[in-house]
This record gives structure tokens, C-alpha cells and sequence, in this order.
């Protein structure tokens, strides 16, 4: 038997936008449906190093599929060995004998899957006539936000503030040329989101970057960033006065944004409104006025990689994508 | 840049258990020095298919590698898919940037590093004059045992007991053929044990299979089969009696043998007095007289897989052996 590799550029070939946000929506359907066991995370902290390791484990009762991603962030990368920062490999086993099915390069899917996250949070719990786009940060998963929300909103214009000016220019000039829409870079976070529909922080940052007096009402905020402990880029009173949507109530409670307004107690957990497949699945309502604040916390669930590694083996095997070895 | 593929019949080309037993005592020490960060082990059980996936990750400080293991046991495979049960694939990643480094198949690694834990407690801890081994359960860890052991003791004998008279008999033309020695096939796990000098347990069983009052004095147990929740060979009563030794205390308090003397209150974590690993960095004392009966509880660790998966990741790379593919 044998077992298909998929490396970066097949993968690069395979996914796109479109098909990222059908498959979270899957994915987040089968979260709240019973149909996943995903056991908890596996963090390593490399202070040495200045890098983590992540490892998500899935099972899709549904799909029968197991994945395994082990993804890293190594900061000093780009410098030190002119490698990118997040690296990531998915082992893709069939669930009903272990046999593994699939090993491929797992950095575009959890780009992807993140960025569609953020996108089909605002096709359910945005304003519809949002226009003016907010990004606090201006990476990677800047760039994929942006992305998938075009994909669901009239965007008109993105303010972006990101600390180094470099990345903001580069930001602008991507974007430009990706979307048609006008980019305009900020001095300060504050002046990126204060007339904003909708806002997206996707940075590494461990203190409050957007304050709640800076928010209108009617806005939908993406909380991307803060994926683990110690990590916080909303002021948790925004909290207070928004109708809080989540991925994951235990993910989010543990490592999201959420964490620090639960701890400054600004709010428990009992007034998380409703995790994102629960309004997917009609039990929970999505935004229902222009006026109220909404707020998506995300924190990455290994079904999102489970369901798009699946679709993306799924496309591979039909199109002929990838090389296969004998493992066993 | 460039990842290594090892396939099963790469990796059988590398390996030995002369390595495996030194690479577990790398291991063991590495362990007790802390030289290692071994997050808990994800277990996921898969009821509907009859199967459970064991995953292990490892990170080395001192040789800055990071290994995950994706083990898995399906035990209808060999009839419903002409597969093995025990599948296992290993990722091995620079824990200086995360970059995957090599990724191979981890069943013989698994087998290997399992058998040469046994192999290693018996060095260390069975009588001088050991000579007759027995041998409860006669699958692949079982023929694995006791090729660990014969590296370290002359063995005269083996007794072998398990449920199925037919992997008996196999076991017994396999371990006669491997080694020099009369092999007999007991028809009760009483008889097996009963004048056994070392007596090894490598059953899947959830319920005692050797008693308080068949073992004598001076007798070595090597407790194999017990690794999660649940499962159980031994008469919780020997433990009361012996000196108690484990691969990782953690881990055996949680899913080894010792986890049933404890519930029993027969002992209390208090009495184990050792880890494997501080008896090799001579902070604990090996067996001191020739009458106590010493038991080893081994339940795996990640840091077993990561120092015999480097190893044979080395030899590939002098001898040449294995497929390169680009994964980035």
C-alpha cells in the first residue's frame, strides 16, 4: 500500500478560498454535531530557541479520518536560517485501521483554514452593508483575512496598522493589487479601527492593542491573535457590551482572547453566546440588529484541519497531485 | 530543502537491538536529567473500529530534536484489511526551527525501543545467574523481549503461555530457531512462571494473569502490557513485596501496571524507589541481594522513540539509505 506526499507547491495548487470557507463550515458543523473527538493540544514552549510546537489531533467520526498537524512558529527563522517562520506537517491516517493515507506539507492549509474562519464569521455576524475593513497586524494572516472576508463582504477599503512601517507598505501594495479596494496605513491602532465595520487582529501581541472606546456600535471584531495563554491583543471591556461568538468554548477559554476578560472577570463563561457551528446549524442566532457589537474568537481546531487536509488528499488523488511512497 | 522518507523496510535495514538498548539507556538518562520535555500522550479511542491512537511527542534539549509519534493499534486489521495491528509513523523536526527532518515508519522503532527497555531492567536488575525466562503472551513483543534480553542474559530456557495453543507453537519454532534454547509451551500462565528466574508479561489483558504466590524469591518481572487505563497482568500484591522500578513515574501512576496496586491500595506512589534512568546515573541502587524480587513497570515514553528514531535517522543518512523528497 502506499502513501501519497503532498508538498507545499502541490498543496499551493490544490487550495483556495472558496473551498476553505465550505470546509470550516463543515468543520464547525461536525464540532457541534458530536461528530469529533479532538483531544487536547500539545504545546512545547522552546524558549531556547525562540519557537513552539503545536500538535492538533482530530478524529472525523463522520469521514472516518484521523489528523495529526504539528505546527511550529520559530521567530528568528527568516534571519537565522532563511526559512519561513510557521511550519507545519499533517499525517492525514484512515480511522478505521490507522493506515496512513496521506503525509503533506501543512503551512498553506492552516493559513487557509484560519483565514476562512475570519471570513465566515463575517458572512453570518457582520452588518450586510459593511464596507471599511480594520487589520491590526500586517503578516501573513493579515493577508489571508482579508482574503477570505472579500470573498463574503463588499470590502471598500482596509486601514492597517502593523508596529513596523516596512510591513504595513508591503501590506498596502499587496492587498492593492489583490483586491480593488483602497489601502490606507495607519499611525496609530486606533486610527486604523475607529471608523471600521469590521475589525481583524491577527499579531502575536500579549497586551490590549484595540480599546473599547474606539469601537462603534454595529461592528463585528475577529480576535485571531490570541491563541494561547498570555496572549491578548482587545481590551476585555469590549467584552462587556458584545454578543461573543467562539470556535470552541474550551479552546477559547483556555488559550483565546476570551481568556483575559474571564480573568479580569469581566465576564464568564457562561456569557459566551454561542460557538460559530451552532448558529451554522440553526440552533443559535447570528447577528440580529445593525447597532449590537459582535466579536468571533478563534483559536485554530484541529477539524479545520482535519476536513480541509481531507479535501485537499480528496483533490490531490482525483487530479493526480503529489508523489506517492511505500511506507509500510 | 529536503525531508527523509524511511519506509518500514529502510528502517529494518538500520536497526538492531544492540542499538536500541543503548539508545534506550541514552533515553532513560536523558529522562532523569532533564534533558527532556514529554508533554501527556493524546490517546484517542476509536470503540467503533476496535482500534486506539496513541500520539507521543518529545522534545531532546540536549540534542534540540522533536519527535512525534503517531502509533496506532487496530486489532481486527490483520482480517479485515491483511494489515498489521500496530502501525506507526514517526516525524522527527530540527527543534531548532521546526524544519521535518525525516519522517518514517515507527512500528520497528516502537518494537525495538519497547523490547530493549526489558532488555535493559534485566541487565540492571535480574539476578547474576538468571537463566530461565518466562514469557506471558506470545506476540511480537514477546519475541522482541526476549531478543533484548538474550543480549544481556545467557539465557537456558523459556516458558511460554498465551490464550492461542497456535501462536504458541509458532512462538516456540521462532525463538528456538532465533536463539539456542529450549522453548516450552506451558498450558496454564501458572506453569509458565512458576521456576522462572524473569518472567515478562506482553499481554493486551485487563485482568491478573500471574499471582502473588507463583513467583519466587529473586525473581526479575518486566511489566510490558499494561500502558493505559484500564489494563492489568499482575497481582496487585507482588508489587507490596518488591522492589518497584519504572520508565517514567508520571506515566506509570497514570496507565502502567502500578496503576492497579495503587488503586487497590496495596502500595502508594511512595513506593516506587526508582526511575530506570537513576540507576543508570548511579543515583539509585540496582538489585542489592540475590532474594528480593524486583519489577519493572515500562509504559514508553516519547523520549525512547526520539533518541532510537535519531539514531537511525543518522545511519540512514551515512549509509544513503531512504528517499528524499522536498516537502517546503
Amino acid at each position: 500500500m502506499e502513501t501519497l506526499i503532498l508538498s507545499k507547491q502541490d498543496v499551493s495548487k490544490l487550495i483556495n478560498m472558496k473551498d476553505a470557507i465550505a470546509s470550516v463550515e463543515q468543520a464547525y458543523k461536525a464540532y457541534c454535531s458530536d461528530q469529533v473527538i479532538q483531544p487536547p493540544i500539545v504545546s512545547i514552549d522552546d524558549a531556547e530557541h525562540n519557537g513552539e510546537i503545536d500538535i492538533k489531533t482530530c478524529y472525523s467520526k463522520s469521514e472516518a479520518l484521523v489528523s495529526i498537524k504539528c505546527a511550529s512558529g520559530y521567530w528568528d527563522n527568516p534571519k537565522r536560517y532563511n526559512m519561513p517562520t510557521l511550519l507545519a506537517t499533517i499525517i492525514l491516517l484512515d480511522g478505521k485501521n490507522g493506515y496512513p493515507l496521506c503525509i503533506m506539507d501543512g503551512s498553506l492549509i492552516t493559513s487557509y483554514r484560519t483565514g476562512a474562519a475570519g471570513g465566515l464569521s463575517a458572512r453570518l455576524l457582520a452588518k450586510k452593508d459593511s464596507k471599511k475593513v480594520a487589520v491590526i497586524g500586517a503578516g501573513n494572516q493579515a493577508r489571508l483575512q482579508i482574503k477570505a472576508i472579500s470573498e463574503v463582504v463588499n470590502i471598500e477599503s482596509v486601514s492597517v496598522w502593523d508596529t513596523c512601517k516596512e510591513f504595513m507598505n508591503a501590506y498596502k501594495n499587496d492587498i492593492s493589487a489583490l483586491l480593488n479596494v483602497s489601502v490606507e496605513t495607519c499611525g496609530t491602532s486606533k486610527e486604523a479601527v475607529m471608523d471600521a465595520d469590521i475589525i481583524v487582529t491577527t499579531t502575536p501581541s500579549r497586551k490590549m492593542l484595540v480599546m473599547n472606546e474606539w469601537v462603534k456600535s454595529g461592528t463585528h471584531i475577529i480576535a485571531i491573535g490570541a491563541d494561547m495563554k498570555g496572549k491578548q491583543e482587545i481590551d476585555p471591556k469590549i467584552f462587556c457590551r458584545s454578543k461573543i461568538y467562539v470556535d470552541s468554548v474550551a479552546q477559547c477559554v483556555e488559550r483565546g482572547e476570551i481568556q483575559n476578560a474571564i480573568e479580569t472577570g469581566d465576564i464568564e463563561i457562561s456569557d459566551i453566546y454561542a460557538e460559530l457551528g451552532e448558529v451554522l446549524l440553526g440552533n443559535k442566532e447570528a447577528r440580529t440588529n445593525e447597532s449590537e457589537v459582535t466579536i468571533f474568537d478563534s483559536t485554530g481546531m484541529g477539524i479545520q484541519d482535519n476536513t480541509l487536509a481531507a479535501l485537499i488528499y480528496q483533490k490531490a488523488l482525483s487530479s493526480n497531485v503529489g508523489t506517492t511512497i511505500k511506507l509500510l
